[in-house]
């Protein structure tokens, strides 16, 4: 991604220091552009959990650049055991986002019961925390050629008039570690001079549509406009979507996706309005072990501030949080929702694009496990 | 209504001076409860436009009071034609809502072309809109007893459970005269000691769910949640939902139902999900000249800014504007959306409740026209 014409992933090793992490702050996007740096297992956990890096492929290389600050920080004499535990604290941040165990899961596969000196245990820590990262940022780079197919497809069946895609929520580079799932075939079909303009849901309670799809179309030179997440409902009954792509933050093998809430109440009305619906995800959102998406995806449940106030920017230009209700209303924030495979019209993957039906998953993710994903990198 | 312990309705002639209509301002709930003076036609105007009042009775009655403004204002030469052109005025404030063109018309026909003089022009105009006001009052409180019934028997269905019921943008006594559409089945099943509790969607963009409905079943007691508008699909998918009632701003003859934007997608989540779907409404929300609401209805778009910034509290207790996006961000503002008749279980009228059928509403409404709506009162 190029920010202000300067090339970024979303997470790197200091260059100065590769004891820190360093992440682009998402709490202060749009309003300000920060570079954080973190330096412990610690710091990882609070900016997972208090989403200063959120998105489901960003918060795997997140937790895997974590587990290696954990070899870091681990003795040889209790090498295994501060790794485990420190996998445990990663993983419990966030109980949705699949990409988050998957990626600890693999560091862990690499460097628990090996044998090797506590220094080349963390060059291979740092080595797979690297790896993770880039073949975040290859996938998606994979899923943005295959979305393009539907994106093509949808600008040749209009005769090159503007496809209208609308998105929820933030899938796009900033959810990963490059290029996006969701907005991926949207950056390639718009680098083709194909002609696209997205429907931003805000995606309230935390407004990652208005705070971050916003300022990436933006910095991209995507024609975009901002919508409250009531809207899409209305604008597909009046053919003013040809397309809607999300990403996921859990798929089970039967193609049940957990994504931000309010994606189900958008893929019902994409149903209604023979819209086609698409769900873009990299195989290490994938979790295999999982059937019934709404039965057995545990769905995060946040703090009520986080409906009961919001932040922006006054007239000043600070920062800061408006509380929007009565100051004694009590809220209720769920952070995710589950979509049934049924209403999803295919899944775009770094392997191509398959529907949302168990035998057609399996095609292309055969040899689906762990150890295969591992072997993939 | 109660607020604070004393009896109010959200529009009357002011005792000390009957040429003022008084309001409560909306735009200062939930952080202040203000009394605001209205003395012309173009104070009235601004009041809808600007949405110191709003919601679809109050929006009628106002207009009711701004025509006996205009009585007011206009010279026994020129009465008709004043009378005329503040119709317009007030007719074009807020296109979707219906019983604006229906409480101007009425007071039109009571109006225009009558003999008498100027003195007894006003009086006349002061009695329709005080009967107007009060009509409001009581079709709700007709709605509230025929709608209870609802609630009971879901109640009962329960065994005395809770009964969850989730409503969008405000339906209640700040929406209407007194009493309210949707939420007067909830306050009149409350009174008799049912177990209610309301899932409050914050209705964006203007968060009439968080700010209002949210202070009203405060004030009234009323259990309840302030949740996201993402979230009420997953609550439905869960059975955490027993019942949407939601009010309205025009219906058709055939049923279908333009409300607050979003609604539609309310609406079809509970079809998916086989949650009754309930439009309460006086029958001047009827537009008995529309059939297809989709093609006909007329959808007002408002000001992006209303997307872009969003007004709260701010720690030291200011009301301020924030800005929630990027500076060059456009924004898209559609006030409401159509919900077609298959989605509604039924509608809870003042008269009774019917099904979302052209046959059902005209047997209900047989001799409907504006002339029998005058009548009726």
């Amino acid at each position: 991604m190029n920010i202000n014409g300067k090339h970024y992933r979303t997470i790197w090793l200091k260059e100065s220091n590769p004891g820190a992490v360093q992440i682009i702050n998402q709490q202060a996007l749009p309003f300000s552009f920060e570079i954080l740096d973190l330096h412990t297992v610690d710091d990882i956990r609070k900016a997972i959990r208090d989403m200063f890096v959120r998105g489901a492929g960003l918060i795997g290389a997140a937790a895997a650049y974590g587990m290696y600050l954990a070899a870091l920080e681990a003795k040889e004499s209790d090498f295994d055991d501060h790794l485990l535990a420190s996998a445990e604290i990663l993983k419990a941040t966030r109980p949705t986002a699949s990409n988050l165990a998957w990626a600890v899961n693999l560091m862990l596969s690499k460097l628990l019961n090996k044998p090797g000196s506590l220094k080349q245990k963390i060059e291979e820590a740092k080595k797979t925390a690297e790896e993770i990262a880039s073949s975040d940022a290859e996938c998606c780079r994979n899923i943005g050629l295959h979305g393009l197919k539907i994106i093509e497809s949808m600008a040749s069946k209009k005769n090159g008039a503007t496809v209208n895609i609308l998105t929820h929520c933030n899938a796009g580079w900033l959810a990963f570690v490059d290029y996006g799932s969701a907005l991926a075939p949207v950056y390639a079909a718009f680098d083709r001079g194909i002609k696209v303009h997205v429907w931003v849901d805000e995606t309230r309670p935390r407004n990652q549509g208005a705070s971050l799809t916003a300022w990436e179309l933006g910095q991209h030179g995507v024609s975009h406009d901002l919508i409250p997440d009531n809207s899409g409902g209305h604008l597909m009954q009046h053919n003013l979507v040809d397309l809607v792509i999300t990403g996921a933050d859990r798929v089970t093998r039967l193609g049940d996706t957990a994504n931000k809430i309010g994606t189900y109440l958008k893929a019902i009305a994409a149903k209604e309005n023979n819209v086609p619906f698409y769900v873009a995800l990299p195989s290490s959102t994938f979790d295999f072990s999982m059937r019934n998406g709404l039965q057995e995806i545990p769905i995060e449940e946040r703090d009520a501030s986080e409906v009961r106030f919001i932040g922006g920017k006054t007239p000043n230009g600070n920062i800061i949080q408006v509380q929007i209700c009565p100051d004694s209303t009590p809220a209720r924030n769920w952070g995710f929702d589950v979509t049934p495979a049924r209403y999803i019209s295919g899944l775009i993957t770094e392997r191509g694009i398959c529907r949302a039906l168990e035998q057609d998953i399996m095609a292309v993710f055969s040899a689906c496990s762990e150890t295969r994903v591992s072997e993939q990198l």
